[in-house]
């Protein structure tokens, strides 16, 4: 484990996962939790995506969250690799809106475990919380960081619809 | 925080659903891993909810596991009223067959985030292993059991169908 | 209970749903039923929604409607915490059209009612004359004016398709 | 209006839908709330139908519980012919588990309303409790029993599945 | 029955069906069958359907093509009302696609027959295509202009892709 | 034409699918129209198909009941094949439900039209129902006897529930 | 058989397909496999399609890839007619995202297979590299084209997204 | 590539899906084509499924057929790590009735194909016949036994229904 590793790794099937993905680094970024963003594809890449799987642990990963759309199994197989806590991103397919990639990532059989978040910007954007929240569990001034995030977004919610405040 | 409190509760909306969560249990169980089962409903006892989920990070948990069928609010609410990591468990319900709880648990809004598992046993299962997987991040002798386990997932699995063997 | 609280309130989760559930507002407007809508989320604003959910009937609101996209729980968890009545309106989710968003308001379980109406801006309309023909099961003006509306809809339909006419 | 009619008809496409709607029958037997129920289908006995809802208000009845299957054309049509609030249920169709009655009774277009429960028998049982929730707007010793059933509902779910309390 | 009644009539829920249901209209046009195109809401003019859907053999129809979206009532309500033979459209909606249309239109109860086509505008054209092929039963003349449009239908496919010839 | 050959064929893919056709025969019985089973496999014996849709209004024919499960092609492949009016009936499969026979029946393309009923038992009762309004179009002793089944229809269904009559 | 057919035969069913259908021809041509493409529609041109699936073992064709929309009949009813390999390819259709012509092509019963690939230009390319998979078994020159095909596809991946690279 | 290397392995994720996989084995043996079942779980013996797919061609497999449920990442995660030719077979899942395998296995993106069949038994079949088809490509032997074996399926087919024959 080298000291420089950031504890999350944010990969992705494919380049043009990226526009969907980059939500979850831009929340990172916004909490402070570093992260590397990398292009692992199960199906055009997958020794890279066997050597990332069994090496995240050692290179010093803590979380891993992985985007993947269609038969989406980038998130599943790199559970299957690795005993790092895995969050899958269900990126919106063109066909099918994105419910092939949802139930390729959260059908995974019993043994090899992938919490999966919604399908598209919002999944990306709580995967993104979610690894904080796993880091948090035993970092105080990141759970600090994160209640004040939530603090914000409560507060950032207005009474009333703009054009019917009383 | 007593040093008491378990890292893992399962939290389910009524008995009915511990003949599903009971897997979750069962499994944290072999990886030594304690946990608290409790019935928490969304619906019918909505202040109860209130009170466990605000006071869970204090009560000591670490992780919380929910499962809940239908129109299943129970994990998305918790994950709101804490910071914890709330994993999510859609329970098969009758009509649909468990894709309303999926969709109720799974397409939480960008700033909420449920790590969400399969429907059913499996979902079960897998909730309790992503749970010690989070809790090995920084406990490296459950990071060792968590090993033992899927090597001897791996050793288990049969090198042909049972009558084929050549 | 004041004398100005007006009969229905109508919730929404975020301002984005405010496109739809404005012509809940707009109907109401049409039969001169008063109203108060407001920004209410279940899962970024917690505590005011149990806040207004529990006061709802000593404020001296009739019925509430409700109005959600995604993993929508606002309605549901409303009716969790009040007994009057709550009609839900599903609003339509960019991944899934509003399926997720239907499923998550209409399969509520045995005891905590929420009338769903239809998906999107058809929906919103509806929750306005629902709440209506509430109001006006003790109401006979606006019973009476409920008819008229239902009269001029009617008579608003032509014979022939505007090019086909004999 | 005769002083015998009771504030709600349940009605169904068939006897075979009684198996659900019964359900109905009995949350409102359970709430002191009065009750008619009939057969009344849109498909078979559609003159029953006209006659049934035009006359419900001058009957009496203040609010319509429909139940139907498959192309579930009941509880809109009977929303078109009354001002009266009309809720539907869903009954469980054999080849679609009841989608196909839930789509056809919640997508009804603007101007139309039906309030929609759950599909089956959470839906009926749900059906009654929103018929007295909608009662109790201006019947206070109703909306008292209303608020004692919910209580009793609340403590009758235990704090632990039953092999595990502590 | 008077001379002049054509054997066709064409219905649909709203204006806004026209566009759909036109289709139906110029393929009639193209095969030298007669029709009306009448506007018959049910939900918004149940009376007009009643007197319509009663009245339509005696009034010389001998086939009926009815059009609707949503939660799609039409067909099937026509279909209980009269004897003659009933073709459903459905019409493409907001937010489910058709598939509410269709499920509405298609899956009706044992006893009230409705031949249900395609979702759109290739069910418009179908349906009047079945129409002819219903009035051609007892008509050579039609029948044979129905075997030229099938002729020239297979005439005019192309035996290889524009760009493709050899 | 032969003066033998009965008005109605019922054609089906396999031996099994017979099990819901028969609801078709029986029907047809019920009404006193003559018709003929036959199996016809769209797959299995597709020579035997060309030879029956082209033979068909040769032979005698004037509507074909055609019901098919799974990737269900026999109606739209007869209905191209014919220009007799065919109506299709999609039998229950095992994995879907029935959703694929339905969807390859009703979606055909513009230009060969299948009349397509509900899946499963109701379908067949009611293409028979259909194929006799079709037929009845210019026979006024079957209309006759369609109106005298439709009124007792409607008679056979009872007032309310068995066990509620007042 | 004639030395000039090539062993590819991709057919579709109407002009528009092509759109989709093209990318199969690029995808071949890249790996240097000939093919014809046609127009073949199962509904419009029955007896092309076939003569065409009759006569294609003879005529020297080895793969044959269909691509169809909606009720998308062509594949399974050549796979019928051929005891050639069929691959087939789900189009787009307007009103279900392909979801038709996916269950339409798929759900073929035991005993005439197509092999069916995804929905849009994705499975037409793959439609197009399993052809010529199923080529290379006896031909190693295109399994070492086919295999520096793959290994450009795995070089072309970048490592990271376009914006975060380090 | 040895000599006693059957043309065709059949694997699957575990023992349970031998049950559906059989049939493919069944197949093949009634063709007389020689097969290999392995059990080779992407999930739990990852390894090993890397090894399997990796060397399969030079284990001398000219065709491959595997068998999955769930989020079925078997056949595209081994047709991703081979150029030979990859059949996938969704098997059947408890709470999406293989849903959940056809849209994992059937939706491969662009570069990756994987010829998918039917959910369940059929599929499984199927594949061995489309197995079976690619290689009578350059077998006459095989594709005679494959006409013998279509010559004897349609000769099964039955001109009536069993109680129907005149």
């Amino acid at each position: 484990m080298t000291a420089e590793c950031p504890p999350v790794a944010i990969i992705m099937g494919s380049q043009s996962d990226w526009e969907t993905m980059k939500n979850a680094a831009d929340t990172l970024d916004a909490l402070g939790v570093d992260y590397e963003a990398r292009i692992v594809s199960a199906h055009r890449t997958p020794d890279r995506m066997y050597a990332f799987a069994k090496g995240a642990r050692d290179e010093g990963f803590k979380v891993i969250i992985a985007g993947a759309g269609g038969a989406a199994h980038l998130p599943g197989m790199v559970a299957s690799l690795t005993s790092l806590p895995v969050f899958g991103v269900p990126v919106q397919s063109k066909s099918m809106s994105g419910l092939d990639s949802l139930y390729s990532i959260v059908q995974m059989p019993a043994g090899i475990p992938v919490g999966t978040l919604a399908i598209g910007r919002a999944g990306a954007v709580n995967a993104a919380l979610l690894a904080a929240r796993v880091l948090a569990v035993y970092d105080d001034e990141l759970a600090d960081r994160l209640d004040d995030w939530i603090t914000r977004q409560t507060a950032s919610v207005g009474d009333y619809p703009v054009d019917e405040a009383p």
